[in-house]
């Protein structure tokens, strides 16, 4: 494959996704669009079948056709876009081959190609999201099961505030991820042909067909390439870019929630938590003694370019003026398709990171016990201020003068409440954190129910598959 | 009201939205939330009916039960929010009018009362958005059928490219707008209560009164307040805000594309349509003869600040550490506040503007006339290519020698193509501007007809209105 | 002061910068433009002083002379900017008083007036959070000379690496304020006048007073108004504003990068500082045993906030077309007025909080002792390579089996080493992290004299002051 | 070259900066900067010559030396970057070739290397840019020559204000090049060299050397590399980053706005102006006709893309944590680089959008003329409002009257004027356009020699060039 091969993007280098966005790729996507379209012409007794056969061929393998991407690339800026030197290229090659261009995008416009090769892309990649995301959702059900009872603390304003579980933590990781993943494929799932014509009229469609096959046409087209059928040209209403990045900017923004909570629990001072080591990964050689959270680091930095390519992708829809845009349009596409490589990695290195994570029941206890009983100071207030001497305020003195003088709690309000009918055995059920979980277990369970559901369900309705794989 | 009063946003400078999202109505909306849940309390047996009427008395005019918005504002940087500030002044009015605290903010934390009074007002905000959209898109459907068959001419790259109907530009706003407001509805209907106590674990609630009461009361509040229900606190997962917020974002970005169109098409070189005039808006004092297109400027500054606030948006969702964050959250209000009343002063502003659209179908025959008879290329291109002496190469030289000297394609033609059967009367055909709109009509009545489908469906599922509004 | 008072903005609700940015604050400061040019007219001899004076009185005290914020900024949409209803109030009452409207806006466009009124704030503004980053970098230099040789850990993705000195870490803070205190400090003093007229051609101007005189005049306003003169109107070149609005969002992201720092060092987890405690901040009622870092949340707060509104500004600046923009230039004002209202919220947070902060050296003790010996390693590593037995890889193994076994470094050396002349003191020494620490010293020395260095400079070079205290 | 290629980024591609950016140059220039780095050890006699001429010949030709820039990207997510598997790869073939690796990254970080060698590129790249920048500028200055009197209307909010000159109009896009183009030469002379080891402190280079050498021997090292001195390691204070890149993104907001002009001006109806033509560019072959202004529509694809990579650049900054940091450094580098490319591919087409624009005066002349004497209207009412019966307010009707009736100006004033001395002659003069262009000819003037002074003080201060290439 060409690149860009991801030396300054080791968080998508490597990946399945890089591969699918990579430059050759979308060289071959918008062949195969006009290819596609070719037979559709076909099909429809509109076109030689000859001139179709010649078009498949060079879509087939672009390369060994003798199309480069990298002179298209370099031709672009004569029209502002990569269609028109491909389309130069192919017609060479056609002539070369003595082949008809009769079947070579007829009545169709640059960005008809374009925007549907990258809707074909994004759609096949969001599959491969939604793989790694079901990987990394299935490690998270899993660790929410194995702890729904693992005892640590919940922290708020990084200060330690109530004792929680951390399948509940997991749990809301996989809540983001649960959510996000609906998203984007709902998303995916509605991303449509477009077939407009040069001025999104379908005038040339019309002209040649009648309004009745042009449409039938259209339709027969979206169907063969596995997309949504059109609704209408969208050349400049970009809603399905916009649902699309935004689904793919929450992915990661969500993965970047849960990765930055692994780098704070894998701090050697908290150390709740370490990612899965493997070999050549995390080491240094000049530190040796040293395990980098690579994963979580890597998730993140993806996270944190996602909010810049989606403002780009919004001002870009802004600015897509007249009927076919002046540079919106333009500017859309290398950020879509940065958003779907960033997710794409993002993802595939969230799977590794859930999959492999280690969990440190041991020094979440630890952790929560450096707060002693205070991290039950809610409880005991709620429990306790009606009976407590002083009432409410007393009591919240007591609670802070433990904390601010390092106190037990314990032996304060056993002073305190020898004279108020509260056994030891109720102070210890009272500040037993175990008894203060809330409903953690209820939610635990309905994330899981939840992520299943979603899981389930987005496998079934995939749109029209087979006929993609036909093209 | 309170500010702010938009003397720097004159977008939204006076609209209802704005008033909506004033500090007055935020702090409102949080006294809302507790005086709801004190009702909750009291519903299932669980607190006295004095103390909710209370609570319930001072929200209902907060000002008159003392409580300053601009204090509350002020003593905030205290605890980084407002909830801890207004429940303290809450406390001090129950204190001196004898009343019991005993059912004011009862398990909650100050992120349940934030996040759900702005969840409030952003559904409320939401249905003010979503009637000025259904009169701007009346009123373009409107436009759109009136301007059917209306000539005008096509532009791509700025450039004259084929003709097209001021009817089908028109539902192309329309086609973005149906979209977004699709979008938002559905966003804004599952905007969900926030109640998870100070980790996000019901702790509170469980231990008071179990899983399964603390369950139904949950319920229970959400149906009061007219929210979604929720299916698990959502401290630090934020995908109810950036759905919303990304919904809100395009309305903008959608909105903006035509207030841009207009700003083009307004422009005294072009002059297909023209804005709306009214007493006091547009003119210059020092230039009378000018008429501003101060409508279409004020949605697009808007457009031009949805991807800033969107981005921030994103980047507080990641930044949501821990089990309750120390920044993340905070950074979301504002900026979820602005996305808000930005939307609503453009949504305000393209009502009027495309209610009052004035259109001049002359200017577009003129402009349409500019390009003479050579935006018809591409038509002459697929028809004559064939049979022209020379082919298709030829013709291309012959089209383009046209436009370069200002020749008229029709004579050049003539020349032509006596030899070759094409009768004058076939020629005037050819070159018929209205004879080549491709699927135009059809692509405006089903724009309209979508606009329709969603403009009623979504009047008909608001959620649980009555109960909101007995609140 | 009119709001907005941050109910939602705690980072800068109360400070001083927002009421320098009030609604009221800029009605007072566009005033003041129109006042300064009044008097600019008389000094010329081309204005009656009566005029002058009269529209100065309006000046001093807009509220005492009738004008409301709320009704001009409601006013604001029919021209799309607050400065036409304001001339229009204006107006009325000079009407009423019976004064001459002769001086007042004479030649000037509302651009001239509101671009200037901003700069004034934003220039006055930039002093205000000069001063709080000073005593932030005075409460940093102090701190670095305090910690010159504290030991504590270095963290690499968020690992320990090396030992360092926590005064290296506080001259790290003050290293990235100093050097964004000069930028903007260097932005602020660049701030224009804006005096260009309906076209940006002085025209009017220079029609009635020649384009010399014009010229004088311009010079004597901008020295009026303490603003650095102006080489051209400036109505579609945004310079200085991309320029002070960087400045600024670099001073949230430096600020936001130390906040960031306080909050993970101040997990009670790590507790190496703590932020200063103050009655009425960081308590909760519901847990009284925790004590949040609230300062450091609120400029975290801001700092995520910046990009967002910095990127508005730029794309604003890409859209300032023609020769006054339709939209780019309204869509400015808010994101620089907010980025203000951050920096400054951001500022006065961050001197209380350098100035208060707690340090705990025993904690970045027994931090850095979790790591052992293999801290430095890197040091093991390249001092003994060449004589361990083995070489290099060899005593790479060596340092990653002490740290996955929790093996003594030192014993494990000390038996290699027995037989190669190193003593137990030569073990001492080169275990000993005090000695490790590389130009600690020299860089906290240069960053605090860097410090004193810009933070005199920038006080002695306030621009034209005395002129500007007297308009 | 390897890519990547843009084949979705045409504004870039093929440039000579996306040379410099490319995937295959940035490795080349790491290797740069580890072989100055080994060439420095042994001038300062603390490595083997050898071992650095075996480095350095890696380094002049990676990929005969076998390092495959596609290898090493693909390993680059075990250590989280690019430089841990570069070195493996050096290492690799210095032990196939039997050579030293002791002078290899010797004390050096991975951050030290690539951060070097990213501000290696970036000053190389500007220096291309700022040559773009001077022809653009040049071209500029000789079009606002020219111009000076070429007389057009100017636009506010996108209507006719008052009478400008053409030159003018290119001396405000000469204006926001010369401020971008200065600001950026400032900030590429600025970027540093970064030595600052595992975690800042230099630790190993003053174990190995002392501090006095250590120092001196960073010095030499920014010295041979071309780069200003260190003042000290910026691993988390990314000043540098944020200046160069909030010059870049200003260089690209000031060209998009000069094209955003241009496009405009070129719209069929305005036909100001006229892109350069080249064979190849901007032709459709299906509307052979028609003539896309490809370079503008490109540079405004970049200016939309700018905001959103600066945006990120400054979050990442915010997040850069700790001593080295997780995510918010490596976020950093594709957006550093792409603001680079898009930069560099928008100079190179405004330097060739401005060397060949075509001007149409007589355009301009029946543009003006289309709101007749009207646009006089500012001058008629500033010269005539004290003597026009019935005052100001009565001319100001007078003038709207004549631009909603269409009557002509002059013939309404003539006939009210008769009485007031204003004689035939006086009238053509007061609405000659040619008598109201302000300070046109001397903002024109200032702007030009502006530029000069920039273009050639920015040629003369190439800081410690010959060093540079001799690395």
């Amino acid at each position: 494959m060409t690149g860009p091969f991801g030396l300054l993007n080791p968080v998508w280098a490597g990946t399945s996704t890089a591969q699918l966005m990579s430059e050759d790729a979308v060289l071959a996507a918008m062949l195969r669009v006009e290819a596609a379209w070719a037979q559709t012409l076909v099909d429809a007794g509109e076109a030689d079948p000859a001139s179709a056969a010649a078009i498949r061929r060079i879509s087939d393998d672009p390369a060994l056709a003798g199309l480069s991407t990298q002179e298209i690339a370099a031709a672009s800026p004569g029209g502002g876009n990569p269609v028109i030197p491909m389309l130069a290229a192919v017609r060479a090659v056609l002539k070369q081959t003595g082949d008809s261009d009769a079947a070579l995008h007829r009545g169709a416009t640059s960005q008809d190609i374009l925007d549907t090769a990258l809707m074909l892309l994004v759609h096949e990649a969001a599959r491969g999201i939604g793989r790694d995301l079901r990987r990394a959702g299935e490690a998270l059900s899993r660790l929410s099961h194995e702890h729904l009872e693992t005892l640590c603390v919940a922290r708020s304003l990084t200060q330690h505030a109530l004792p929680t579980s951390f399948g509940l933590r997991t749990a809301g990781w996989l809540d983001g991820l649960t959510l996000s993943l609906q998203r984007l494929e709902r998303a995916a799932d509605g991303l449509p042909l477009q077939w407009g014509g040069a001025a999104g009229t379908q005038a040339a469609l019309q002209d040649a067909f009648g309004a009745e096959k042009a449409s039938a046409m259209t339709v027969a087209l979206a169907a063969r390439l596995g997309l949504a059928p059109m609704r209408r040209p969208w050349h400049t209403q970009r809603h399905a870019i916009l649902e699309i990045s935004s689904a793919l900017a929450e992915v990661l923004a969500q993965l970047g929630k849960a990765a930055g909570d692994v780098l704070t629990l894998q701090r050697p001072e908290i150390a709740e938590v370490r990612e899965p080591q493997a070999a050549g990964r995390g080491g240094s050689s000049a530190m040796p003694q040293k395990q980098n959270p690579v994963l979580s680091t890597l998730i993140r930095s993806a996270a944190l370019a996602g909010p810049g390519q989606l403002s780009t992708v919004y001002a870009a829809a802004t600015a897509a003026e007249d009927e076919r845009p002046a540079g919106g349009w333009h500017a859309e596409w290398p950020s879509l398709a940065e958003l779907v490589r960033l997710t794409g990695g993002a993802s595939a290195r969230a799977a590794e990171l859930f999959e492999g994570l280690q969990v440190r029941p041991d020094s979440m206890q630890a952790n929560l016990a450096l707060s002693g009983d205070a991290v039950l100071s809610e409880r005991v207030l709620s429990r306790l201020s009606g009976s407590f001497p002083g009432g409410k305020q007393a009591l919240q003195q007591l609670l802070k003068r433990s904390a601010v003088e390092g106190l037990s709690l314990r032996s304060l309000l056993q002073e305190h409440l020898q004279a108020h009918e509260l056994s030891t055995e109720g102070l210890d059920q009272l500040l037993d954190p175990t008894g203060y979980l809330g409903c953690a277990q209820e939610f635990i369970a309905t994330a899981v129910a939840d992520f299943r559901e979603v899981s389930g369900a987005a496998d079934a309705h995939s749109p029209a598959e087979g006929a993609a794989d036909h093209v």
